[in-house]
């Protein structure tokens, strides 16, 4: 497709415009790291929150005032800050800041883990697939440490190889990719693997603690259970990263469960008519 | 299947054990109706928060403690209230309050629609999504109007019907059910229509304003983009909800776009290992 580098979109100097944004707020070093790799590809326009937003999913700002600020502009790069979410950022710019469609949207790289049923919980993640309703081409990138100061040396090489492969090939409409990366230096990454999500999910232990004037409350904590049979699940993500694999998973935003709808056409429901 | 009535989770009345909470709010009208049909299916323990938190998809809540406080209880009925979002209520359910495993989760109903990409945002759904995760029947409804004080006549017949059908066959493991209701009267309402997620977008239109400060201000607003071609589309929540259709959704929690995966498995990203 090359949608990238047909310049499409009108820009005077022809350059891909890509929007990059992330969860752990505008001075995380991941977010340094792909703003970097990104500048390598066009002109950057960043968004991101003061605060880190982890967890925040695809939440969006209703009962607040969202703000914008230009913070840093040089040559082909913009820098804004603003108080919303990872998708109000996205938004925002796609509506009132970039002034153009851009060409890509890059979100990350995340401090931690986005595989499996994480992506339901990960505000890098809602960004890229805020990107891919609107078709943009979309990736989310997460490395597999939630230190802030997390080694990223292994991150660049995988970044570049992503990004070069969907400004060459495009991706279809509604569809963005989830990369993860594990925390290993770049000489023992394997390689690139294409997955599915694995069927886990985040069984929680509920810390409960009671405060200063006796009552109680909780932290949420908990650890990812993965479903996958032992010796199966060699097409998944976590097996992936288990071994060392960077994971590539392609992400619909149409979450229709289209096997299941089928076998529902089946079921009697026509009766609701009449008891309504 | 009939998961339900087994009642092989061990409750001593062999009642199913039914999880309810939305994301409008503990006094929600639609929070009301749902709980009203719900109890003539089980045993009900609701969770849900004071304050509404519509947007607010799958957020977690991991910076400030969670509070949990029972509000009300009758004989197979309690009411907990918590600072949580939608998703926390559903997990701190499963882990400190419900003491086993629930046989369903209803959510809503929602004061507006979830329909088409609609569901991102949606805490309604994320909360039946939460459910579907743990493998739980899930079921999220909606009634496309806003008006906190919405006239929800119409609803008992179709929930009572798509929780019995649910409760009768169970659901695929991952899978929960999107149900929206045209805000018509139950005489107007055609039935219930098995559907895919209409391909829609919500473009936004930020409302820029000055503050007394003289900052420059945001509020987000936009309208509901459809995509799909004026003829065709029958097969979508949208096209049955402007035909006055109940539109049921299967809502997939493993967002993997398999027919991609499989185009993906040919691209070439072997080389990130020697440039990493």
């Amino acid at each position: 497709m090359a949608y990238l580098l047909r310049g499409e979109n009108g820009d005077m100097n022809n350059k891909p415009l890509i929007l990059v944004t992330n969860d752990d707020g505008i001075e995380a070093k991941g977010l340094k790291e792909l703003i970097m790799v990104a500048r390598e590809f066009g002109d950057v326009v960043v968004i991101s929150s003061r605060e880190a937003m982890s967890g925040m999913s695809h939440a969006i700002t209703i009962k607040v005032p969202l703000r914008v600020k230009l913070v840093k502009e040089e040559p082909g790069f913009k820098k804004y800050l603003t108080n919303g979410t990872p998708v109000d950022g996205v938004k925002l710019a796609f509506n009132s800041i970039l002034g153009r469609r851009p060409d890509l949207v890059l979100s990350g790289i995340n401090h931690g883990s986005n595989s499996s049923s994480s992506i339901l919980y990960s505000g890098t993640m809602a960004a890229a697939m805020e990107g891919a309703i609107n078709h943009i081409p979309s990736i989310g990138f997460s490395l597999l440490s939630f230190d802030s100061d997390a080694d990223f040396s292994s991150s660049a090489g995988v970044l570049r190889e992503v990004i070069r492969m969907v400004m060459e090939r495009g991706l279809p409409d509604g569809i963005c990719l989830n990369v993860n990366i594990p925390a290993v230096s770049a000489k023992e990454i394997k390689g690139i693997r294409m997955c599915s999500q694995a069927n886990g999910f985040w069984k929680e232990e509920f810390e409960k603690r009671t405060d200063p004037n006796g009552q109680e409350y909780y932290w949420l904590t908990g650890f990812f259970h993965n479903r996958e049979p032992d010796g199966g699940g060699t097409e998944t993500d976590e097996w992936a990263l288990k071994h060392h694999y960077v994971s590539v998973v392609p992400i619909n935003t149409d979450l229709t469960a289209y096997s299941m709808l089928e076998k529902m056409k089946s079921w009697d429901l026509a009766s609701v008519k009449n008891e309504g």
